[in-house]
């Protein structure tokens, strides 16, 4: 498959230029953040390779790559928790990509059933579970 | 050096239990996302091993690691923007951590001179800065 991408010519062309150029890391992935478009809330951290972000960009759903089952997977098929992405970001040296996202179906983001994954905080070294 | 974290015995535990069991990769890193306590805007997105993990949380304030400088680094120290940590979450599967922070310094957290990372959103194929 040829590089769907293109690779940034300079630091400058990277951080500053107009084309989309991500780095995926020794893996073909890169780090994707969804975050809830209206509420600002962390709804989930995932994976991309090239063509997870480039049918999220053609279809405006969020794909992603899925590490566990080494396979590319469009989030809400099954659950129906679909997310519609209403921006897309990348950061400076482009190696992540933050999706703004409405989501449908239930409205959650987690397979473990909460809205959000990161359901959990950290208080006084124990997991303490406060949605 | 020992393991500063410990494994999680089951899926069970590590979804829903209340120990920390952090699972970082094949190169003992994990992501951290890092978003302003006030606004919930993304600050960035950055990686952490565990001594970067178990300072953050010994200290309150965001330290990191870099893979480009393959270094421990405390967010801010030589720009000032340090992060203090109001609140540390981690996800469902516990290979993502998310830490609402306040800022110190100018208030930013990009090199780039931006006040978040994710300064460009993907229009019509082609990145346009929007903080």
């Amino acid at each position: 498959m040829p590089d769907i991408f293109p690779a940034a010519a300079s630091t400058t062309d990277l951080e500053r230029g107009t084309t989309l150029a991500p780095r995926f890391d020794a893996n073909g992935l890169i780090a994707a953040i969804a975050q809830h478009a209206d509420t600002g809330e962390i709804l989930m951290l995932a994976w991309m390779n090239a063509e997870a972000l480039q049918l999220t960009l053609d279809t405006g759903e969020a794909h992603y790559f899925s590490r566990s089952r080494n396979a590319l997977w469009k989030k809400g098929e099954t659950s129906g928790q679909i997310q519609t992405v209403v921006e897309l970001r990348v950061d400076c040296d482009q190696d992540a990509v933050l999706l703004k996202v409405n989501v449908g179906g239930d409205g959650g983001a987690c397979h473990v059933g909460f809205r959000s994954c990161f359901y959990r905080v950290v208080e006084d070294g124990q997991l303490v579970e406060r949605v």
